[in-house]
């Protein structure tokens, strides 16, 4: 094992010092009055049950599909290391969101404090509170693929056990006669596997806490604000605390787990191609195997420390304004990205990684800020398709809607080009048409380089709902009106440096997945070699496996295994990947439809679980005497528990389509229908995601248009038809849109777990 | 030349003169009293006057696209018939839709005269009226079609001009030498080009009728009904004869055109892949090659009387009710398609067609019939989507919306999944993975057989609108509200039967755009055999064309072409579809892109072209004195122009986007890109456009099931967020989601003409 790979582990464990130190630091500011305590542990309370409640539930679903995993691993067609991979993913994404959370709870206070003494205190608080976030989830989920390699090169894979294998508690671990090649291959798709369990738990996270805030919200909306006519957070609203119990549930611990899955998932899917990369790449282009497969850990490890630097970058003097916050902010996070690219041309120059992966790194991030900068155009109120939206509200509700639909589905071809661009164009500078494999290394590399920098940039995106939350604390505590104005203005702050941290998240899911269907078939490639009977056989041409009839006789750069006869014509459908497929177009069909159909369940679960918040409210105003006079408090917990119940059981169905399906299609339609699904999947999924996103975001805007006194301002019936439409986009743009992130590569991941299960079927 | 093919032109004269023959009879019924005539005459002018209008337009279009059509087969990569195939089926799609829609416009006022009687004579006027339309269609359709084939037959592939060559004007029409086998190639991908025309007409008919149905509509609701709280089609309205014009351009003329698309195409399509069985898969099936090419014309052909037969068995007893109509007219439709199916089991038992073809007709109509089914579960007031819907409307807009969308989103399973159904069991049956050629075969003929008695099915679509015209004038005429009633349940009644028509619409066009993309690939390896130079190669494997960068020494099944080295890089970019491809990948991103984005384009362009008649039909009620005590006549004349102004302006930027995109995409990322446009587009494309016709068929309901009392009744809160929902829905369901179907398809047509200039370029 090349030495250099002991700063993988070295770095993982700087980042979760440094987000040990930064929590110590905010715990030591004061949280204020004993009212912002009292309300504060409330929050905290709440979120806290909620997480609880959480792991119970997908507690018991691991539980369930570990024992699928080890009949499987039994049956042979799982590698035995899986179900404890998927375990371990699991588990470090449940543990970033509950360390996240924690600090976030805590810090809400005290952000309140520090606002009430100036912007820049209130900005530190909170901001240092996002990057314990951020370095929490680069950490762990650095340290567990440190942790998986380590063991694996060092314990399983050992020169002893290569030669006369491994062979434990009737489980094949290592087949005698592995060459160091298929080492490699074996070490990758092995943990490529624990992918599987952070996207299972970053998809509940954000299906259940999508669903639990926006019910808070809307039930805080609907029956507070609009039938009571009491302003927002306002302490005599019963569904108040658990509106921001929600902020963070859901945009705290759910954008978390998300994130930690791309990151993982970008870094494993890399690794896997990079041990896949067939000798002749690797002669042409002077990379080493073993570097291929450690280079994306090694940038990620080096993303980590510049991150801490770029961290320590955003600070300003005591009386900045918001511009200044903003600068700081920017200098923080594009320094790190400037000192990362200038890491990786040094890899480059020292032969670790090729120049054309840097440039697919280059081409990666410039995707990433072109989709960053679309977001903001289609959704900030200082452009036309925003103003348009309010521009209409004066019509009513139905236009407001229409014209927001439309935005959103306007909105989606600069992403759509650029997303296509970047993947051709880091394909092709990392490989091309001549290195197929080198290609799809560069298109993973890319992501892996967007998200090199997430300790800082998810400390961006995080420290918004802090802010916003702490906002609730000042109403709710009755600080000064400035201090509200303040956190209103981080939050704001906040919303505008997170429009170019969606860009990089959502550009570096679709390159991430990318890499992951390549992945999917270079698994698919390993199982088939292991399952197919001697006297079987296919051929590959070029990067391609086909099916042939006929004894292949061709030339050398073909690698020819006999087969049987009788499984070829299975073989054929399985394996043929092209449009020509039935198989291959049903897949698209239905990953196209799987994205509208998960979209579909998850905004009813959101109507569903509102709909008994707002009885609740209604209750409560009704029942409890003396609650709007403020001498009555109203039952806080009573909300907070139907959010809770109301997430919970909504959120399994989709959540576990999502894991089914990719089985189910697997097992009917072979491999030509799962790559099919994966494909329509992505595109269907990306575009709609997109759509959702940005449609809520204007909708959003569009009403804060109108509430800064435009088309007659609050109160007016274009007003009430702005808030129309943004209780439309509260599940568009906070349940249903982000959540197709992770479907996309949930349904990838179970697809490369499965793949030995599939192989297995399609050769029956 | 088979001289059973004399059926087919001689069906088609047989189909227009029926048409002549009911025609003729609905004129001689009474048109009523002078007020109805009156009305019934604005009505007819102003749908003329928009049809002229439009034709001009879209004459313009077509003399741009004929200009550029020639100046490539100047070039010589494009066939030198395209540009006058192209035009008649413009033209032919033209003139169905002005005879269709005239017919409509002579019908609305004897329909309501006929319903004073009783509700059958209603029914036979309305019915009578639609089965012009539905003949005309077939017929002219069905003319173009044999008119062609003989020409190219008897005219210009004579065997003299197959030996020497015909070379005319500059243009290389017959090349020396040519096969008899490539002869039928020649003639039916030649005939293929003119569904362009035909499919262009069609998204201008459908767009631009969209638009301006749309538009009235929610001119005359908005500020008619709702500001103002004067009744439907209250002739004080100054936008109600717009909206009962719209009727008629939307309705009928563009449902007219879009079907004609449908029905020239899936037959085009299917004669097209016909032509190019290999020589193994016929000897297989013992079918021929010339009658495979014949063989679904003659279906359309047969089908054509089975609908004349059908229509004249829809008829009743004078005092029929409700439901013995509906038994009727299901009798009629049921009828002829038993009877079709019965001709082809007879066409297979003497070998014109195999028995695995005659599967996969039955397949696709089983898809057709349960696809209407779905659409008729959730989109009707007796099941519990729409229920939930209108339930949802309790608690305001925003909940009705977000419901309304969700049930569109989950309607979109049983569809998707019964295509994919459809399209693999078709393929399987006819052929499946054996004879691969025969398998798409059967998908196209699957279209054919549910397209086959179109004449009769059209019928009960067409006559739907035409009673909705009916209770207008009846309205307008201020006639017996009885009369009204029964023009209601006439409307009623077609769009029960319509539920399963829409199926069939929308399942035979993702057959058809199936069989399209295979035939796609047909024309590219045709002019890639055209313009490949000697030297280069390429090789293909069973069915598949493949590069290959070495001398290709494979076994006797796959040709082999020797091709230099220098443009073999291209060659496998373009060729490669698979999705390891970028190029691919890319495609099927932007297919996706192109659905969101058309819709966006046409939803904007309702909402600009009803913002401008609100303000019409303000000002009218402003400026015109004595127009609310009906004292003074508004101006109707003003509103139908606006509308007309509003729909041409707005229609071509859709359009043409629709026609210059898989150009571009062609251009710039060659076949594969071309080939994941099209699978992306249909994909995403049908998702959508069912997710979209079922969210605002469902709204539509759910408010009319409102307005029978439920959940507070008319005028209740409830009933005012229903009506939001329906006008939200209006857009989704009449103008955005049906133009997707054409859009698919019209990708998909320019595609293969421009096919000649796409391997051009990807050679240069």
């Amino acid at each position: 094992m090349n030495s250099i790979f002991w700063i993988v582990p070295l770095c993982s464990l700087v980042a979760l010092f440094f987000a040990w130190i930064f929590f110590k630091s905010m715990m030591k500011s004061s949280e204020g009055t004993p009212r912002m305590i009292e309300i504060a542990q409330y929050v905290r309370e709440g979120a806290m049950a909620y997480l609880y409640r959480q792991y119970k539930v997908v507690g018991m679903v691991f539980i369930i599909l570990l024992l699928i995993l080890l009949i499987l691993a039994y049956l042979g067609v799982q590698n035995p290391f899986v179900p404890v991979a998927f375990l371990t993913g699991g588990f470090f994404s449940g543990l970033c969101g509950y360390l996240g959370m924690k600090t976030a709870t805590y810090a809400s206070a005290r952000t309140a404090h520090g606002a009430s003494k100036s912007l820049n205190q209130g900005l530190k608080v909170a901001f240092r509170s996002g990057a314990v976030m951020g370095l929490v989830v680069v950490g762990f989920g650095l340290l567990d693929i440190a942790a998986w390699y380590l063991f694996l090169n060092k314990v399983i894979f050992t020169p002893e056990h290569l030669t006369n294998g491994l062979h434990f508690l009737g489980l094949d671990f290592v087949h005698p006669g592995t060459t160091p090649e298929q080492k490699l291959v074996e070490i990758t798709t092995t943990m490529l596997t624990f992918g599987m369990g952070a996207s299972t738990q970053a998809l509940f996270a954000r299906v259940g806490g999508g669903i639990y805030t926006k019910a808070a919200d809307v039930g805080a909306d609907l029956v507070g604000k609009v039938e009571a006519g009491i302003p927002e957070d306002d302490p005599r609203n019963p569904a108040t605390i658990a509106d921001n119990v929600g902020d963070n549930v859901g945009d705290v611990a759910g954008m978390g787990a998300d994130l930690y899955e791309s990151y993982c998932g970008s870094i494993l899917a890399t690794a896997a191609l990079g041990a896949a990369l067939p000798a002749a790449a690797l002669k042409a282009t002077g990379m080493e195997q073993e570097m291929a497969v450690i280079a994306p850990m090694i940038v990620a490890a080096i993303g980590i420390i510049f991150s801490i630097l770029g961290i320590f970058m955003v600070r300003t003097k005591e009386t900045a304004t918001q511009k200044n916050l903003l600068n700081a902010l920017l200098l923080g996070t594009g320094g790190s990205s400037v000192f990362i690219l200038l890491a990786m041309a040094v890899m480059a120059a020292i032969g670790w990684i090729t120049w054309g992966v840097f440039g697919a790194v280059i081409i990666g991030l410039a995707a990433g800020v072109i989709i960053g900068q679309a977001t903001e155009y289609y959704t900030s109120d200082e452009y036309k398709p925003t103003k348009g939206i309010a521009n209409q509200a004066q019509q009513g509700p139905a236009t407001t809607i229409i014209d927001g639909i439309a935005v959103g589905m306007y909105s989606t071809w600069i992403p759509v080009i650029t997303i296509v661009l970047g993947i051709a164009g880091s394909y092709w500078a990392a490989g091309g048409f001549e290195h197929f494999a080198m290609g799809v290394y560069g298109i993973g590399f890319a992501a892996v380089g967007m998200l090199s920098t997430l300790g800082i940039t998810l400390a961006t995106d995080a420290f918004g709902p802090i802010a916003d939350n702490a906002g609730g604390n000042a109403e709710m505590a009755e600080l000064p009106k400035e201090v509200r104005e303040r956190t209103d203005a981080l939050d704001m702050l906040g919303n505008t440096t997170a429009a170019t941290g969606k860009g990089f998240a959502i550009g570096s899911a679709a390159l991430t997945a990318m890499a992951l269907i390549s992945a999917y078939m270079e698994e698919i490639r390993l199982w088939f070699g292991k399952i197919a009977k001697a006297g079987q056989g296919f051929v590959e041409i070029g990067e391609y496996v086909f099916y042939n009839d006929v004894a292949p006789a061709v030339h050398d750069s073909v690698k020819a295994i006999q087969i049987s006869a009788a499984s070829v014509k299975d073989f054929s459908a399985a394996y043929d990947i092209t449009l020509f497929n039935p198989l291959f177009l049903g897949g698209i069909f239905v990953g196209s439809m799987m994205a509208f159909l998960f979209c579909a369940m998850t905004m009813k679960a959101v109507g569903r679980a509102a709909g008994a918040m707002v009885e609740e409210v209604r209750r409560q105003f009704r029942e409890i005497k003396g609650i709007m006079e403020g001498k009555a408090t109203p039952e806080y917990a009573k909300c907070v528990e139907i959010s809770t119940r109301g997430a919970q059981r909504e959120m399994l169905l989709p959540s576990l389509i999502a894991i089914i399906v990719p089985v189910a299609v697997g097992a009917v339609m072979g491999v030509a229908g799962v790559v099919g699904l994966l494909a329509g999947g992505l595109t269907s999924g990306f575009t709609l995601a997109v759509m959702l996103n940005n449609a809520g975001g204007a909708w959003d805007n569009a009403k804060k248009y109108i509430e800064k006194g435009n088309y007659g301002g609050k109160g007016s019936e274009t007003h009430k038809a702005g808030v129309v439409g943004d209780t439309v986009g509260d599940p568009f743009k906070d349940t249903s849109g982000p959540s197709l992130n992770i479907l996309i590569k949930l349904m990838t991941m179970v697809s490369v777990v499965m793949a030995g299960l599939t192989v297995t079927l399609s050769l029956m």
